[in-house]
């Protein structure tokens, strides 16, 4: 059949757009069922879930890239899957779209989840298309994970070690340079807006799970997602030292610009994790990330003092905590 | 933390509406994590999954009964993990909520689908919520089936059986009265707009799966579903005599209402059930579902002649392909 351009219905664009993405699996039935199968390798593993969506003029807008739309609501969940610890295997896709999405979009939108389908190893299981007057995008994701293992995003014991991985910042500053609040020259423009608009998941989850008491992802910004964890049960103190921030960042940062430290840290959607772990697996934790050429930074502390804590004088090293808050 | 009325967020909604649906089951973990874990209990079964988006003024009407909502999100699902020859285990929902949903709506749709949950088995596994401008809910089942068995929507053999469970039509009416183009006494009125706004699945698929070529719910109506089984690769001869439909909307149809027979072969949202499935299992077919107390029909056969072709003469049990079309 011609595929006529803005005269989208469900079959072509499931034919068109969608089927590519399926990689062939069997259990996806070529997306001619209702539902589909999904089969572990053996009875070793589990499966870890997690559903998460993005909805125009909140998590996007209209006229971003499609490209950008299909990076966030993927990274969005990766980010989930590989902070449970799991490795992704598929995912379904409700798509609610709005009359404005053309041939030229969904093209756009489905090669680019092609290509992060490639790149992260985990295909297309089914979905769903309705019509609707946003673009509202939910995806449910499918990791697999050893059965023995589980990973918290609250359970910590004093004086645990608190990990972050990568840079904060970076994303944050892309949406303020956007908003023309923050003014750079072109290159350094275009390395800003291209973190916000095509954020990355980091993979060190499944590698860090043996050891880490609690492992998270930071969406929600470095405050609020460490307050999750900590959950009001205990505190952290941060050596503001050592939280990592990138040197083009650091320059913006001093140069007076409209965002600061405060900023950084409670900026969302840079996709670092957040790992609590045991001091006596530092050295471990430091050569996974080595090996998978991933920055990691031991910004602080668990401590009984409710709260987060700054203090750039506090050698992590050397943490008694009963000396410091005495 | 008092929960106040109106002054809805993400912690309140799901310490007060959604924490009562995960069961206490370990793998949600109280919802305090991004992402579940799944697990089956053997690894003879795998699972099977299906996802379905109910949009306002698509799916539902802005002020339906939030029970009817309930009902119909949980019912589009549950329809297909059953018609996947599979056991519903539990879910993930996605809902994107407009600033008119209040604590009254949220706690009549949470108690509807706790209801649901204990009556078919199921629990709530996690999910997501987002503002939107119209009420969209998306839900992911997962139904766990034994590893060995598929279950096919587009397979058959010539000769092959058709059946169909339950009656159609009643929901359509339903639909029909609300819209008043059906005027009806009292109390057959709430019959019909009860069938509407609270369809339930059927359970029969799992039972069935052994012994079916093809099975698919009916959602979109016997003729649509029917073509889908069908692909286009054959036909299909119906006994127009055989087709279920109940004494009460056949009393509607013979009464020169706005609705006819062709109208109900065409409605969709009754849910019940096509078989396909070989002649020599028809006793065993008819035993299943009489020791469940489900009305089942034997309304055709699978021809070689493509299209559906309606014959109140023929005899599905003397039924000869070849003599019928020489």
């Amino acid at each position: 059949m011609k595929f006529q351009k803005n005269k989208l219905n469900e079959k072509n664009i499931i034919n068109n757009f969608l089927k590519k993405l399926n990689f062939n699996k069997k259990g996806t039935f070529n997306f001619e069922n209702d539902a589909a199968y999904l089969n572990l390798i053996n009875n070793k593993y589990k499966i870890a879930i997690t559903t998460d969506t993005i909805i125009e003029n909140v998590d996007f807008f209209k006229n971003d890239d499609p490209k950008s739309i299909a990076q966030k609501i993927m990274t969005v969940n990766l980010s989930d899957i590989y902070a449970m610890g799991a490795n992704p295997k598929s995912y379904v896709m409700n798509l609610c779209l709005p009359s404005y999405i053309d041939n030229d979009w969904l093209n756009i939108f489905s090669n680019q989840l092609k290509k992060l389908q490639l790149q992260y190893g985990y295909y297309l299981l089914g979905g769903d298309l309705s019509k609707s007057n946003q673009l509202i995008i939910s995806a449910t994701f499918f990791g697999y994970i050893k059965k023995n293992l589980d990973v918290f995003q609250n359970k910590y014991e004093f004086n645990d070690d608190i990990w972050i991985s990568g840079n904060i910042g970076e994303s944050k500053i892309g949406l303020e340079v956007l908003r023309k609040k923050i003014l750079l020259d072109k290159n350094t423009k275009k390395y800003f807006i291209n973190k916000y608009l095509f954020p990355t998941p980091c993979k060190l989850g499944p590698k860090l799970a043996k050891y880490c008491s609690s492992m998270k992802d930071i969406s929600d910004g470095l405050i609020g997602d460490l307050n999750k964890i900590l959950n009001n049960k205990a505190g952290a103190i941060i050596n503001i030292k050592n939280i990592p921030v990138s040197i083009k960042a650091n320059k913006i940062i001093n140069s007076k610009n409209n965002i600061n430290l405060e900023n950084i840290i409670n900026a969302g959607d840079d996709y670092g994790l957040i790992i609590v772990s045991n001091p006596r697996y530092r050295k471990k934790i430091k050569n996974i990330a080595l090996d998978s050429k991933t920055k990691i930074s031991c910004i602080g502390k668990i401590i009984r003092k409710k709260g987060i804590h700054f203090d750039s004088q506090f050698n992590i090293d050397n943490f008694k905590e009963f000396d410091h808050f005495s």
